[in-house]
């Protein structure tokens, strides 16, 4: 029987289910981050993200968009959690053929991102391999009382996003900006229930909240912010690497959200008890089931 | 021009020239691992290893095997730097035909090696593609006051390796054991001055010790413990992941190693000027100077 008959998840739960880890653990695997004890005020936040040739990057894109996505998808699981990047290694494997010019491109992409964000990169390895592949493990920090997890998602809860949705495909998951700045914004200034980072797409990651939190979201489509490069809704719904913001928060807080600040906070649907599901109104009103759909690798 | 005319250490270096890194990391690439600053007595220890189908293991080799292989790779990268190993995420591209007994073991490889060592297996993150690869990074805690790097080496220290060395490739190179318990005992007791692991082959190895510390060496020929898988000296010398440790310490307390303890301590070489360079000593008493040769990747 092979893996993609449980699908990525599966695999992943399948994986997770037989874990253990000690009580300096606040969260293992299952959230954008693992959240580690570290001081008296403050959480260690450690995330990793592979990127392979042909999968997350097509081989004729450029090396500089390349590193800087690298660091970046890192970057903004720890915006998900909250946190502040401090650290981070790269491993990366490249075939034997790659000019020195690419990888100094490559490497250029990594360099200025992390230089933007304050990020140490402190080593990493260097191997051989058929395909380009870049791993970018990343330690950062978060006050503990800051700290969000996808699973505080309460009933009644308001759901927004960060700046626009869909078709990141024709170029944003390239030149994303992770969204540090806002979560820092959001959990300095409000109470945020549940947060996670769109990478998978809206409805799959929403119900990652969903199931992490028990609990079920009705979506509005008027309301949805629709990137200028998507070509439909579904797009916003399902295509993944928007690397915005989706959270939660309590209805009086919400009111209080400023829309317009940083890349704009829009509020898209509220969370409902967990036999609710998770559906979609459209215009007139009308509510339809969709599926927790996105990309999956397998 | 291609990677392969600056050689892997060569790209390496040209990386490493570029980054910067502010007050809190003490040491960034160019040890086993990064030493970044914890508490008032401690430091943290990140390192990373990526382990690609066809150059880090055969696709025929046993599945438990390689998964046990990639957690204790940077176990044994947190042994040579002195310190004790807590928590790991374990990055993972799978082909799309890998069967769910393969993922299995796999993961039951990883995961007994972290109970083994009471490391915390913390989340990762799964993608397809065309070849197996594993990336995992760790993190370590390390006493201040413990920490051995390579750059400490001084004239007149006694060279040490753990264990036995060559022909790791017959098998040991997957089933070897992080010599942390070793590194334990060493920085408790006596004042290791460099210590690195051998994954690359004694010479290169060495070569980074004496390279960081603006040393030379001498080997003593009879000296070194060749391994029963060895099929030649030249194999000790240049073969790579045999995974023991190479570390040196001031004559007096060389003398104090108890040569037979845990996986047994011994003494092959000494420091000498830079100018020196590295030499191998034969039974005669003969110096050759050798290269500092291994495994390279480009």
């Amino acid at each position: 029987m092979l893996i993609n008959k449980l699908g990525e998840f599966g695999l992943i739960e399948r994986f997770r289910r037989q874990i253990k880890t000690d009580s300096t653990v606040v969260k293992g695997s299952g959230d954008d981050c693992a959240v580690i004890k570290f001081d008296k005020n403050n959480y260690l936040l450690f995330t990793c993200d592979m990127l392979v040739e042909g999968v997350d990057f097509l081989p004729r894109e450029k090396p500089y968009l390349i590193g800087r996505k690298a660091i970046a998808v890192s970057a903004s699981d720890i915006a998900a959690c909250a946190g502040k990047p401090l650290y981070c290694l790269v491993s990366l494997s490249l075939p034997k053929k790659t000019s020195i010019d690419f990888a100094d491109k490559l490497f250029k992409g990594m360099r200025e991102l992390c230089r933007k964000y304050k990020i140490n990169l402190v080593g990493g390895d260097l191997s051989r391999a058929g395909r380009l592949t870049i791993d970018v493990s990343m330690l950062g920090q978060v006050k503990k009382k800051n700290l969000v997890l996808r699973s505080g998602a309460k009933y009644g809860d308001i759901i927004f996003s960060t700046g626009k949705l869909g078709g990141s495909i024709r170029g944003k998951h390239l030149r994303f900006t992770p969204r540090l700045k806002e979560a820092k914004f959001l959990t300095e200034n409000f109470k945020i229930n549940a947060m996670i980072d769109i990478s998978d797409g809206l409805a799959q990651d929403l119900a990652h909240i969903l199931e992490a939190s028990k609990a079920g979201a009705a979506l509005y489509e008027e309301l949805i912010p629709l990137s200028p490069a998507a070509r439909n809704f579904a797009e916003a719904l399902y295509m993944g690497e928007d690397f915005e913001l989706l959270f939660t928060l309590a209805p009086g807080d919400a009111r209080k959200i400023p829309l317009k600040k940083l890349s704009g906070f829009t509020p898209i649907g509220q969370i409902m008890g967990e036999k609710y599901g998770l559906k979609l109104v459209d215009k007139k009103g009308q509510e339809r089931a969709i599926p927790a759909r996105g990309f999956r690798h397998f």
